[in-house]
């Protein structure tokens, strides 16, 4: 027997049918003798749905009050699948946030969990009863409804597993696990067994969605073994489970980097390869070369709340100018382009030169931190399909590289087999 | 500056467009210098939608999931309209029913409200806020969301007023007041200014849905001023209030009948004339005259959460055997069908005779109790018409009689014109 934290979002609790799907599966888990508390979001469209009705009367709104109204589509879904439950035989109640309490901060729209009080939850475990929680929220210091910001349903789970010291903490999700690289691109992309915290938060963070950055942050600072699978596959155009009975770990299960190695698995040097066009290149040409220039320049944007992701400064010939290239959010260009332009004399730069149509290439491995080379490889294959690199970053388990996103198949392509990472 | 508690239901809330209608009216009252309390139900079609829900996955369902699903819909309108008065300059905020709290007892799906918090509100208040708070829902004893059944937010109003002593709780609905009888009968009824809580009741329990009859008998018993009145009305077209500025005393008054004595109004002595055609008569044939066979009938009936209402037994000639008539709600027709025949035998009756095209015809007023003759006005009215009366019932204030339904528009005009209650 364990106790699992289980995780219900997108799709999967798209509807009425399909929370009848997701009362099965956990019946499944009790069955199996499992302690189960149920984590969900809220039902398809009903958040955006909500979000609508506030942005209508208020676009520029209260955040408290904004809570309030889109907390309720979680709400919705803890009693419809506490309902569900119950109509399988499964002893079920849900829980509010406030009732636990799932306490936040009082950052309004974009609250971090604090605490989550288990008394009940345990309580209600030790009589067989399974919890229903509802992702995404929590209540403030000063008593009031919070919301975690998009996504936010997945930390949720993990706070949850955290606080209960769960066995796991199963996040299903639309994929049916964490690939190699995205099988759209590939179809000789492989779904990964395992991978490390480390490998999925670089993941994450580049644009591979299966789970928000900060539901990893808080299952690798806690510790919290966390599996993604698929709630649905479709069997000869049936809507089916991904978990025949019988067989336990269908997706893919993010964990620390001692228990794979503990399992004695063949672990590549590489996991993945992924790749981000959500970003632009930003040229400033011609800054004078002079201490202090990086500060003037990224001063301002950090001001207005654009994140800058990767950075190279040319070396100047003379000494007396430089080019700063970087990367920015593509939907921040406009906006970076105005900071800019406006403190153009301040600054000193000559041209400003911006390019949306760029790809961020990244490989990622734990591996790579005893295993020399791997740069050189990445370096090598690009350039033998006559592929440029702009731009380079690295950290201890990934490096990337900013190129032409025409380039981007074919790139992931030739990385996925030069890395050995292609399916048999 | 009076304290007053006004509610919103039905269409009044309808959409976004209605809520910053909502917010309009609102912030009027504010002007006036008035303390504002706003109780809202959910937007149109939003809890027959959740109870869909509900009603798919599991239609015997576990009640307190049920209250959990069912009373998102009013939270989701707090927030809109707190933000939406917010959006005016009005300052405003939502509360929850667990954080004032609005504690009712356990029943869940039909729970009582025990006591309203007002603590929370009366610092809004004193700081200028507008406080929002979700009609129709409370929290039990072990701090679990509740619901108090349909129609419940008009008695969250009442019982909000009572709880903050306030002057006046306005009731915005549908119709712009209460009328001598339905205006589609006839163009001669005329809209009430005053009308007592007793007269109030009868009326509400008698089919016309105005208020629901537990807030009226709340009303009653804490001597809480309300008014009904229209939210909207259409003036050449256009949506427009119904509240024009300076005109304080739109819809009419329920009050206290020493209130209307006080004003020196012209009372009639009788104030309205009702019907309701929802009712069956059922007539049991030649049943065994002896004593307990009321019991043996309605026994049974009871047990089936059949309510009986008007009932006459008559005298039987020989002493042996009588005919009992009563009348039920017309879709308990089959059921009490069903519940009788199967004690044909030992009820010892003949025959049963059913008939569903009946109306209940009544004359309200609390004048009655000083005036004779009253009852011989009705009397000799349907007469005159050649209208047949199957049962009559009378209280203090009401005399009801049963005839056939194809008489109901005619009788209702003519017991207007009688009692002088045609407009001028």
């Amino acid at each position: 027997m364990a106790r699992i934290v289980v995780k219900f979002g997108g799709t999967s609790v798209g509807d009425t049918d399909r929370l009848e799907n997701v009362a099965r599966m956990v019946q499944l888990e009790v069955e199996r003798g499992h302690q189960v508390a149920v984590v969900v979001s809220a039902m398809s469209g009903v958040t955006n749905q909500l979000v609508g009705y506030v942005d209508k009367i208020m676009p520029l709104y209260d955040a408290r009050e904004y809570d309030v109204v889109v907390s309720t589509g979680e709400q919705v879904t803890i009693g419809l699948v506490a309902l569900a439950l119950q109509k399988r035989g499964v002893k079920a109640r849900s829980f509010a946030s406030w009732q636990l309490p799932i306490r936040t901060n009082e950052a309004y729209g974009r609250a971090r969990i604090l605490s989550i009080g288990t008394e009940e939850i345990e309580k209600a475990m030790a009589e067989g009863v399974v919890a229903v929680v509802p992702g995404f929220q929590g209540v403030s210091g000063e008593g009031r409804i919070t919301t975690l910001g998009r996504g936010g349903s997945d930390t949720s789970a993990v706070a949850l597993a955290a606080a209960l010291k769960a066995e796991r903490c199963d996040i299903y999700t639309d994929v049916d696990g964490v690939y190699t690289t995205d099988p759209r691109i590939t179809d000789k992309a492989r779904k990964l067994p395992m991978v490390t915290y480390e490998e999925m938060l670089e993941m994450a963070s580049l644009g591979s969605k299966v789970l928000q950055t900060r539901s990893v942050e808080l299952a690798m600072n806690h510790r919290v073994r966390v599996q993604v699978l698929a709630s649905f596959r479709k069997l000869n155009g049936e809507i089916s489970f991904d978990v025949p009975p019988g067989s336990d770990m269908p997706g893919t299960l993010v964990v620390d980097e001692e228990e794979i190695m503990a399992k004695g698995l063949e672990q590549s040097v590489v996991s993945g390869i992924a790749y981000d066009t959500n970003e632009a290149k930003v040229t400033v040409a011609n800054v004078a070369d002079r201490p202090g220039v990086a500060a003037a320049l990224f001063g301002p944007l950090a001001a207005s709340n654009i994140n800058v992701d990767m950075i190279v400064q040319n070396v100047s010939s003379d000494g007396r100018a430089t080019d700063i290239t970087f990367t920015i959010p593509k939907t921040d260009l406009p906006r970076a382009r105005a900071v800019l332009e406006e403190r153009k004399a301040a600054l000193g730069f000559t041209e400003l030169h911006t390019d949306a149509d760029v790809c961020k290439l990244s490989v990622i491995g734990v591996g790579m931190r005893s295993h020399a080379g791997v740069a050189l490889t990445m370096f090598e294959t690009l350039a033998k399909r006559g592929i440029n690199i702009a731009v380079i970053s690295t950290s201890e388990i990934k490096i990337s590289v900013l190129i032409a996103a025409e380039y981007t198949e074919l790139a992931v392509r030739a990385l996925h087999t030069a890395y050995g990472l292609d399916a048999a």
